[in-house]
Order: C-alpha cells, then sequence, then structure tokens
C-alpha cells in the first residue's frame, strides 16, 4: 500500500516539498495530499503590491501553478478551502475542515509536511468590524483590497501603518492609483532592515514622490463612519483615512504545531533541523514563513519570511521525503526592494544586529557609481561594509542607488556566505566594463575603505 | 638623501603604484619620476569605443588624472612623451628619449616599476604605409581613428578584423556613427570568450543591429587608391573598406624588460611573484597590461590585459615598495562586455579551458529571466555553469541576458574565488524581489540543474 503524505499549507513551501517528494517517489509509492485553507495555490505574494498598483495587471499572472496543474502533472491531491484544525501526532491523522461546506474530514499520514506561513500582526486597534482595513499576505488579501480601491467607496486618503517591506512597497502603490499617502512608523525612521544612515536616503526618495512619512507616532485607534475607516487615531493626533493598510510585519502560524507539541524556538517560529525534519516528531517535516532558521552569521535562530527561503526549505524537506539527501544551511539575511527607483540591497547584519550579536566591528560608507563616471547614465550608488575588528571578516553589507544596483547585493552575499575577509575582497575578481561599472567597482572600493578602517 | 622610484609607463598600473608609494613615504623620503610615451597619465581605454560612438562626447572624459594632478597632489614627476629606450640593471639607470626633441636623459633608480602595458596585434598586411588602418589601444588611437571618421574621408564602409571585446564594442560604435559595419572573424564565430553555444546570441544580437559577421575568413592583404585603403583582401575575397580597425588582441610589451634580462612566462608577459615583484630583479617590480598572472581556477599563468586588473596591480606594488604588504592572488577570467544591447558575462575557465587544464565537467545552460516572469520588464537571461566532476566544484560561469544582466556574474565569480560547489550554490542566499528576480534566481536554477547533471 502506498504511503501518504499529508501537506498543511499550499503555497510555496508546501508545494515545493510536495513537488520534489513526487519527483523522486511514484503515485503507487506516495500519496499526496495538500490541504489548503485558501483559494489559491503556489502564488507570488511578494507580487501583490505590483497588482495592487495596477504593474501587474492579472490576479492569475502571480499564480505560479494551480490546483489543476498539481493533479494533472504531480499527481498531488490539493484539497482548497480546507483548514486543518487539529494534528494527532499519535494517531498520525489530521483533521480538516472544508470552508465552502463545513464537513470535518480526517486524513491519516505516514509524512507530514507543515508549512502553513505566516499572517500579517493585526494589532487590537485594528478592529475587525471597521472596514477599510487591510493586511497584504494573501491573494485574497489583495483581492480585498483591490475591490476597496476599484469599488464605490474610491477611498483617496490611505494611511500606511508600519514602514518594513511591504509598508514601503505599498506605500508607492498607492501613491501610483493616485491616493494620498501617509506612511506611519513607531519608531524614528521606517526602512529600519537598514541602518539609519542608509534607510535616510529611502526616505528622501519617498517623500520625493509625495510618500508623507510620519515617525515616532503610536496608531491607537481608529474613527469610523458607518462602519467604515475615517481616520487613524495616534499619540499625535488623527489622521484623516479611508484606507487602511497594515505592513506591522508578520507571524509564523504556529498554533496548530504548538497545540501537536511540536517545538517553538526562541524567534516564536517552528523549530527545524537541518534537513527540515522537525525535532523529536516522527516524519513530520516543516518548511517556509513558519518556521526559523540558523542566521549563519550572528549563529542565532531567526524568523525571516521571505519566498525564497520558502521555495529553498520546500525544496530540501521534498527531496529528504522522497530519499535524497539535502540540507539548508542556514541564511545570511540577503534581501532587496525597489523603492520609487530607488535600488535597495543587503545582507548579513546591521550595526545593530552586529552589537547585539557581540561583535567589534568597524563600518564604512563609500559613493561609487553604477557606471564608468564619464558613461551615460552613471547614477550614485552608496556601498556600506561592516567588518569584525580586528579580523576583517565581513559581518554585513547594504547597498543604496539609483539603477542597477540592488542585485549587486548578490556578489557581497557570496562574500559573505564564504567568510572573506574585507582584506581578501580587495583582490575579488569582479567585472569591469564602463556601461558596468568604475573601473575599481564600488564593492571593491568599499573593501578598501574597511580595509583603511581596520588599521591595516 | 631621497630614495628614487622611476615608474615606466604612466597608465592604469604605473600611476597606481606611483600614487600608493606615495601614499606611504613623503617627497622627502622617495623621489618619483613617471616616463609615459604617450600624451595621457591615467586614461579608460575601455572608453575609447564610446567615445569613437560619441556616447561619451569628450576625450578628456576618459582621463582620470591628468599630469597636473599627480605633479600637485602627489609630488610626482610624470614626463610625458617620454620614451625609455634602456633598462640598465647594474648601473641602476634608465635611459629614455624625449620624444618632443630627440634628447636622451638618464635617470638614476633604487626601485623600479615596469608598467609598459601592452601593444595591438599589427600583421604583417596591416602596412603602416597605408592610411585608414587603427588600432584602438592608446587614447592616441582613439584620436586618430575619430579625426579620420570626422575628416574629409567621410569613410562609409568599415572592416573590423577580429571578434573579440574591442572587435566588437568597435563594430557597434561604428554602426551607430552610421556606418556599414563589416566584422571579419578567422574563427568560425566571433565573442569566443565566450563558448559558441553563448556567444551564438550575442552574434544574433550583432547581427540584429545590421553588423555583417563574415566568420572563417583570413585577411591577406590590403587594397589602396590614393595611399588610402579601399578594400580588405581576404581568402574568400575583397571587402570594400575605406576604414580598417584591428581587433586582433594585444601583446604585451616586454621588449625593454627582455633586453634588461628581466623574466618573461610561458603566456609571453613578464613574470612577478604575489606581490607583483620580478623575480630575480632587486627592486624592480611590474604590474598592468604587461605583466601575467595566476589563473585561480587552471592554475596556469595567463596574460589578461584588463584596467581593473591593471589598477589591483599597480596598487600592490606601490602598498608594498611603500612599506606595506599586499598580494596579487590571480584572476579568474571575469570580464562583462555590452553589445548592441545584450548583456554578456562571464568568469572562470570555458569549456575548452577547462578540457585544455585537463578537467572533467560537466555544463549547463538554463533560460530564465532577469526579473519575476509576471513583472513588467521581463527579460530572457541565458545562464551557463561549468562544473567538475564529481566534486561539484564550479569551473566556470556565463551569463547573457538583454538588461540587468551582465553583472549577475559578479555573484558567480566570488563563488568561483571561493571553490564553491554547484551543490552548496543551490542554498545561496541571493536577493529576491519582483522587480529583481524570480523567486528562484537564475544562478540558482542553473546551480540546481547542474547538481542534476552531476547525477546528484
Amino acid at each position: 500500500m502506498a504511503e501518504r503524505l499529508i501537506v498543511i499549507g499550499g503555497d510555496a513551501a508546501g508545494m515545493a516539498a510536495a513537488s520534489q517528494a513526487r519527483r523522486r517517489r511514484s503515485p503507487d509509492d506516495l500519496k499526496i495530499v495538500a490541504f489548503e485553507r485558501g483559494r489559491f495555490t503556489s502564488y507570488s505574494a511578494c507580487g501583490i503590491p505590483y497588482w495592487i498598483s495596477g504593474l501587474v495587471p492579472q490576479r492569475d499572472q502571480l499564480i505560479a501553478r494551480d490546483p489543476a496543474t498539481f493533479r494533472d502533472r504531480f499527481a498531488i491531491d490539493v484539497r482548497l478551502r480546507h483548514e486543518v484544525t487539529r494534528i494527532d501526532l499519535d494517531r498520525r491523522e489530521v483533521i480538516a475542515r472544508d470552508l465552502t461546506g463545513g464537513d470535518e474530514v480526517r486524513e491519516r499520514f505516514d509524512t507530514l509536511v507543515y508549512a502553513t506561513g505566516a499572517h500579517p500582526v493585526r494589532p487590537a486597534w485594528a478592529r475587525s468590524d471597521v472596514l477599510g482595513v487591510f493586511g497584504v499576505q494573501t491573494l485574497e488579501d489583495g483581492a480585498a483590497l483591490r475591490d476597496w480601491l476599484d469599488g464605490d467607496t474610491r477611498p483617496r486618503q490611505a494611511v500606511v501603518v508600519g514602514g518594513g517591506y511591504i509598508g514601503v512597497e505599498m506605500a508607492e502603490a498607492l501613491i501610483q492609483r493616485g491616493l494620498e499617502v501617509t506612511l506611519v512608523e513607531k519608531a524614528k525612521q521606517p526602512m529600519s532592515t537598514v541602518d539609519p544612515d542608509m534607510a535616510e536616503l529611502v526616505n528622501d526618495a519617498m517623500r520625493g514622490v509625495g510618500v508623507r512619512i510620519r515617525t515616532g507616532l503610536a496608531v491607537t485607534g481608529l474613527q469610523e463612519r458607518d462602519g467604515r475607516v475615517s481616520a487613524v487615531l495616534t499619540s499625535d493626533g488623527p489622521i484623516p483615512a479611508d484606507l487602511v493598510v497594515l505592513g506591522l510585519g508578520v507571524r509564523p502560524n504556529v498554533e496548530l504545531a504548538e497545540a501537536a507539541g511540536l517545538p517553538v524556538g526562541p524567534s516564536g517560529a517552528l523549530r527545524v533541523d537541518r534537513r527540515m525534519r522537525v525535532p523529536g516528531a516522527d516524519d513530520v517535516w516543516a518548511a517556509g514563513d513558519c518556521v526559523e532558521c540558523l542566521h549563519r552569521v550572528s549563529g542565532m535562530p531567526v524568523h525571516i519570511p521571505l519566498g525564497t527561503h520558502a521555495n529553498k526549505q520546500g525544496r530540501v524537506a521534498g527531496i529528504n521525503i522522497g530519499g535524497g539527501y539535502a540540507t539548508f544551511p542556514g541564511v545570511i539575511g540577503t534581501a532587496v526592494i525597489k523603492v520609487c527607483d530607488l535600488e535597495v540591497g543587503r545582507t548579513g547584519l546591521r550595526e545593530q544586529d552586529a552589537a547585539a550579536a557581540g561583535f567589534e566591528f568597524v563600518s564604512v560608507i563609500t559613493e561609487s557609481t553604477n557606471r564608468a563616471g564619464y558613461f551615460p547614465g552613471s547614477r550614485p550608488m552608496t556601498v556600506k561594509l561592516i567588518a569584525e575588528r580586528p579580523t576583517g571578516r565581513l559581518l554585513g553589507a547594504q547597498i543604496v542607488g539609483w539603477s542597477e544596483a540592488a542585485k549587486r547585493i548578490d556578489a557581497l552575499a557570496v562574500a559573505l556566505w564564504n567568510g572573506m575577509t574585507v582584506d581578501d575582497m580587495t583582490a575579488l575578481d569582479l567585472g569591469y566594463a564602463p556601461p558596468y561599472s568604475p573601473v575599481w567597482d564600488p564593492v571593491l572600493i568599499a573593501a578598501r575603505k574597511a580595509v583603511d578602517a581596520l588599521g591595516r
């Protein structure tokens, strides 16, 4: 009789695991059932802001693979609108509810993949009975927000609460839709994923396209009119709003796992080993936005919900379930974002992370250009490096530039991944031609400056 | 009394060495004299095609630092139009000729930097008494070519001989100037710096902008009319031409060094140690297009004349002369080029190099996109990886794409530099956001395919 694999969560991590397991094991050997609470499988949540802005016209462009594809090409039985309500590890069963009809189904498993993802933080003030307040995590969230934008309401004044990636991307998307946009940030500055000196460049760019940035403000409540939001109440008075977007980050969906006794780590996400197995449970695997993983620079467990990690982790779990061998060796915190034509890349530790992890370090900032200075279209590019003192080991890097800048972070990410010192980096053989770089690549200029700062 | 440093060659390598030595040693401690045969110091030879095309309007934009700057800011005595004719290692003297007046000067040195660069290959058929035939190596070459383009001659039909980087760039530049351009290549294909399958993409792009490509042709001579070139004679008949550009590569200028008994290596360029010292000679250093260096992947000495290496090598020599410690650990053959809006990057070994070096290997080609497939402006991007069998160590990589593609090679170059395997590379934490990459970065897709090809 075929073994049974149950996957909880039909997005990137879960379906990558299912597909990889299928590549190695036939339907006669392994039956695969995937439960997905929502209406869609395997879509690009990261693309939602661009669908909201209109840059990506059709919702379905964001869907990588639909359930029919999984069924027909991979013999994976995807059950949409099915919410798993309980995992019974002793009986090797999951209990799910059909959200369309309310029926309860029980499915036995030999192997379980837990890939429930994460949900947007929704503080108490963001009452669910007030219309016009949206998270941006699932395609359903995006659809609701688009309906609000296109519906009778025709909102004109948006408040985005929280200045992380999604908040910043949504602020820009709503500007592109013609709304007035205020970004409210509790801290001194939005874009705290980079150091304040680098974030300031991004903030200038956002102001440049018309985003009003209010910092140091706590949101205390909502004002409503006829059941619809009319203002966001803050520690510094109300801000009129007929649309509110929550950009306060996400929390891993671990409730189900916790109830089943699976271990949650210090980051608040599920613990897994290097092969994406949940420790202490037999044949239970987990992947994606619900798990924590090793930060290879700080050595600490972190929760970094990103589609790229979810896909890799799901693939690793699936290879292992399929009888192969793969590991997920951790992350280094690489991220890129486009903000109002400004390109931002980061990897490794920020100054505050490096300090928190107990490192001694130097940090340097250099101004250079993306092309040879004399080449048409040459634009400024700022590179920041953080290096351990006295070893010179790279700890983190950030890039802000106007074009062809963000993906330059990859070279630094690979250097960081390999534990390079800034001394070694000065010799790196990087590509040079006038349309792409000054003869001293900005990365090399920064490495040289870091060597100087180390007093070499 | 101050020691004396003589630098032969006032371009990137020589002046980088001089500047770095000056940073560490004051004029009271070290007197620095640089002899330069030409009229300029420290300019971007790589920018010449863009000055020819008109994209870079002014010649002086290509000059990084002029002699007055070196004199006033660095106390370096640059003597333009002075050609060193002999090095006397026993007497510790160089003998130079003032090309403007013909006087001979002798200068004593304690330390010598040999940075004479390279010269374009000029075959016997390219007779110097026929007007309209140009190399593109020095700013003087560029000026002569521009004068020819803008003068009474008004050439209309150009033949570029040789399909390396400079040939390809010049073909495009001359198309932009409105000329008919034929590129003549002896081999089966131009752009042999990448493998034939990748070069074919470039050739298509060149044909797309109107470059006529003739391959498998040997040039046998020139036809002239009134002392000016009128056709290029080939093994397949004459090709009308009122302008001929030589793109047959360059040879290191080693004659002076050889005459002084300095060692030339198997690549035909000067041998140096890791600190850029010439072995067997006291206090003689060399750097730039006249030296060979270690290819870190093949382990063989190579001659790769590129401004980026010249600058790094000069800097290393200068630091050491200044009393510091620096090494140049070799190259891995990274290069990027823009051809008719097509972007090309390469690093490491091509298939033929890998075979010649005795490696067993697999190679894979993947098609992906520079942005998420659904994101506006998403364009094809082809990535090729060559990996050692059975270790999986990356040996080489090539990228061809339509935009934001070339500099992606840097991430692969850093992976190669660190000896990563394609297995390890599948886990790399590279930047992901829809404007910059599919959720599986093209580099990661290629690494996965290489792992499959290795039969893992």
